[in-house]
């Protein structure tokens, strides 16, 4: 775009990187789409722990409801992060486990909390969900 | 809370990695809700590549309303990620620069690229925003 944009330190050389727009093709926006909503994030912990079925990520997560989990386990699926697989066998079960690159969220989210868990407690945080 | 969350790769031994409902303490959702909102994240990286006026920030973002701006900025201010600095003079102008915890955003950022730039592109991606 203008030569401000070359040689700075920690930002990507991809044009991508110089999007004047929201788009959904940046791929920081991706995986803030496949991130979104409450719970999403608590539910890829889980199956960062290990795969679960959907009574297992029930019991996991008490409060979270069924239609809620299986909205979110829907939006994981669409985001390529989570694998549903259905094992043979009376009563038919579902095993839900992270795709390889569900997987590679690992890391993402430890630079989530890193950068959470060092952020100063302000005066005054006001409650927002 | 049980056997299976002790020594588990990749995730913080920490009591907030155990929660089992969404919190807005949870150093995830700190981050996650510092970078909410449509145009936060371009914002961020103009504000990385070096310090702004007002102006020049709707310069490089055109399609950037003042009000979106202005809000997205004083939410920006609220989330320690930036700096509201009078300059001394006339006309008054304000400079807006990242706080050190917000340069820290950087490697974030990078982990949320590098993440959405290796997610596979699916069949047929539905546009939404």
């Amino acid at each position: 775009m203008t030569n401000q944009t070359v040689g700075r330190p920690g930002l990507p050389a991809d044009p991508r990187a110089d999007v004047a727009e929201p788009s959904t093709s940046c791929p920081v926006e991706i995986t803030l789409d496949a991130l979104r909503g409450r719970w999403t994030t608590l539910i890829v912990r889980e199956l960062l722990r290990h795969d679960h079925s959907f009574s297992e990520l029930r019991q996991a997560l008490p409060a979270l409801s069924d239609k809620v989990l299986a909205d979110r386990l829907a939006h994981l699926v669409r985001s390529q992060v989570v694998d549903r697989q259905r094992e043979p066998g009376w009563p038919p079960r579902t095993r839900y486990t992270l795709t390889p690159h569900g997987r590679a969220l690992g890391p993402v989210l430890q630079a989530l909390w890193d950068w959470g868990s060092e952020t100063p407690q302000p005066p005054a945080r006001a409650a927002t969900s």
